[in-house]
C-alpha cells in the first residue's frame, strides 16, 4: 500500500514544526506493508495545495494523510472537515494574510475527511496517546491543502482514503513560556501517525 | 542527602495519579547520591498534612519535594507559596468539603516554598519538558500539605529546602475525553522530578 | 420583511437559555420595518429540525435567524457552516446521545450559512458588543437545525438569507462557579441580535 | 465612611482600563454614605505603590480598595492575597521589566486581603454579576501595589479592609479579535464595585 504523508516547514516564529519532524521519522522508518511518499510543504498559500495535488496526480498513492501543528491543542486531532474558505490575519511565510476568499472560486462548501476517523481515533487511544476528532481545521494553510487534495479528487473520481491530522506542539516548541502551552513529546506523536497509518 | 519525596493516591474518580506513580518510579530508581524517602499519601484532609509532618520529624530529611496533580495544566509547575486557607468543593477521598477555613489557625497567612524555584524550572527546561513557576497552588489537599511542611518547618527553625510541584495529567487520564486534558507522559515526568532531585 | 427567529429551551440542566430569553424579548418589540415569527424550539433530537423546516414551509420568511447558546463562548459568534453529522455525548432534553451518524442520509457534507456573515459581524462591533465568525457549530442539536434548514432551503431553492449565532452564557447561569464561565447580559445580547436582523 | 478608590491607567497597547473607567464613574457618583477618595495610578513598578501608601498616609481613609485589570477573566475576582514578589515579562508604562525580585526586601512573604471576600462575592452575584474569590493576583503591578498596601498598613498597625480586585475588560477592548476575550460591561462594573464598597 503505498500512502502519501506530508508536513509542513515551521511557520510563525517557530524554528520546528512537529508534522516535518514526524514526517522526517516515518520516512525513515515506514511501518511495515506501507510504501510512502513523503514532502515536507512550505507554507505558502497556493503553492502549497498545487504541490501536494501535483504530488498525488504524480505519484498514485492508494491513501492521503497530510499532518500539520495545531498549537495549543493536547491531543491528536484527525479533522471531520475541509471548507471552502481562506481566512487568516497570521501572515504565511511568504507574508501573506487572506480575508473571507474561497480556497477554490465555486467549489462546493466542505468536504468531509474521506477517513475512519473514529477507527483512528481508537487506535491512537488503544496505544495511551490522547486523540479525539475536530470539527474544525481553521481557515489557514492547513485547511485549504485539505480542501484542495479532497476536492481535487473528487473531481478525479478518486476514491481513496485522504485527509488532515493536527499535532500537538512539541516539548521544545514550549520551554520559554511563563505558561506552556499543552505539548506532546516527538515519540508519541510518530507512534500515534504510525497508528493513523496502520489502520489504512 | 536524604530527601523525603511524597505524592497523593487517585481522587476524584481517576484510577491513577501521576504524583503516586512518579514517585513508585524514583523509589526503585533513586538518582544517583540520593538517598529518598518516600510516601504516598491519602487524599484526605487532615491525615495527609499529619503524616508528611510526622515523617519529616522522625526522618529529619534534608528536603522535601510534595508532588501532585493538577489537571489540566500542560507542564511541571513549581509551587511559589502556600497559603493558610482551606477551600473545596470537590471532596476528599473520606467525603469531606472545606468552606473558607484556615490550614492552620493563627498560623501566618502564606509561605513561599524554600525552593531554588527558578533554577528548578530551568532544569527542568534543560532536559526539554516544559516547566513554570506557578503563584497558586489553589485550597484543596495539595496546598494544605505544603502549609503544613512550611509551617512546621517554620516553627522547629528546620531550614531545609521544600516546597510543593504539580504534575500533569497522564495521557493515560486523558483516553476518554471527547477534548482531552494536557497531559505529560509518565517518563517525562520522571525526569523532571529527578531533575528538581538534582538540583537540590 | 419577514423574519423567523428561533430559539432554544434551556437544556443540560440549566434554568436558562439565552436564545429563548432574546426571541421573547425580540417578539414583543421587534425592529422597525421587521415582522418577525418566533419559535422557542425543544431540545430534543429530530423535533426541533421537523419543527423548524415545517414552519418555514408554512410561513415563507424571507430569512431565518436561528439562535443558541455556547457556554464558554464570550463574544456573539455567527456560524460559518452546518455539517451532516450528529454525534453528541450529552443527552438532549429526550434523554438521547447520537453517535457519528448523518444529520440527513444522503445529504451534503455541510452548508455555509447564506449569510453576509462578516457584515454582521461588524455591525455587532459597531454597537460595542465582541462578535466574530465561528467556524465550528458542533455536532449537538445547533448544528442539527442549521443543517436542516439549509438542506431543506437547497432542496427547495429557497434563495434567503440563513443561518445560526450563537450566544454566550447570561450572567445569571454564571453565579455559583468557583470558576465563572464567559457570559454576556441580556440586554446586549438583545441588541447584538437586533443588529444582526437589521443587516438583513 | 471613607473609601480610598484606586484604579490604573490604560497599559499593554490598550487605549482603556476599566479600572480607570469605574473608578472615574463612581468618583462623581458615590454610593450613598461613603466619602470617595480616588486615584488613577501610573502603571509604573514602584511610583504607582509609592503613590497609593502616600495618599492613605495622607488621607487616612477607613478602608481602602485597588482596581486593576485582568484579561481573560470573565467575572470580577477579589484577590485573596498579595504576594513579595516582582516578576513580569511584560513592560510596564515606563518600560521596566522584573525577574524573581521581592516588592519589599525583607518583608513578609504574603498578606490576605483583610477584606470580607466570600461577603463581597456574595454580594456582588446578588445583583447579577459573576464574581469569585482569586487565589492569585499574578506578579505584576496589580499585585505589588496591594502588597505594598497591606505591608503598609500591617507595619503602621492600621487596622482597616484592604485588598485588590480583578475586573474583567470592556467589551471595546475586545471589538477587534477574532476570538474574543471575556469582557463585562462597564455598567455591570460599575454596579459590582458598588456593591463591593457597601459591603464596608
Amino acid at each position: 500500500m503505498k500512502i502519501l504523508l506530508t508536513g509542513f516547514e515551521p511557520f510563525g516564529g517557530s524554528e520546528l514544526n512537529p508534522s516535518a519532524a514526524v514526517v522526517e521519522a516515518l520516512a525513515s522508518d515506514p511501518p511495515a506493508g506501507v510504501e510512502l511518499a513523503t514532502m515536507v510543504l512550505p507554507v505558502i498559500g497556493i503553492e502549497a495545495g498545487d504541490r501536494v495535488v501535483e504530488r498525488i496526480e504524480s505519484e498514485s498513492p492508494d491513501a492521503v494523510i497530510m499532518l500539520g501543528e495545531a498549537t495549543g491543542r493536547p491531543g491528536i486531532s484527525i479533522e471531520q472537515i475541509a471548507i471552502n474558505l481562506r481566512d487568516y490575519r497570521m501572515t504565511d511565510n511568504a507574508g501573506k494574510v487572506a480575508s473571507d476568499e474561497p480556497v477554490v472560486e465555486g467549489g462546493p462548501d466542505a468536504y468531509f475527511a474521506s477517513l475512519p476517523i473514529m477507527r483512528m481515533v481508537e487506535s491512537i487511544r488503544t496505544i495511551g496517546v490522547p486523540a479525539s476528532r475536530s470539527l474544525t481545521a481553521g481557515a489557514f494553510l492547513c485547511n485549504e491543502i485539505s480542501y484542495r487534495v479532497l476536492h481535487a479528487n473528487a473531481i478525479a473520481n478518486r476514491r481513496i482514503p485522504a485527509g488532515f491530522v493536527h499535532l500537538p506542539r512539541l516539548p521544545e516548541q514550549c520551554l520559554d513560556a511563563d505558561t506552556p502551552h499543552a505539548s506532546m513529546p516527538l515519540d508519541r506523536q510518530i507512534a500515534a501517525v504510525r497508528a493513523i497509518l496502520q489502520t489504512l
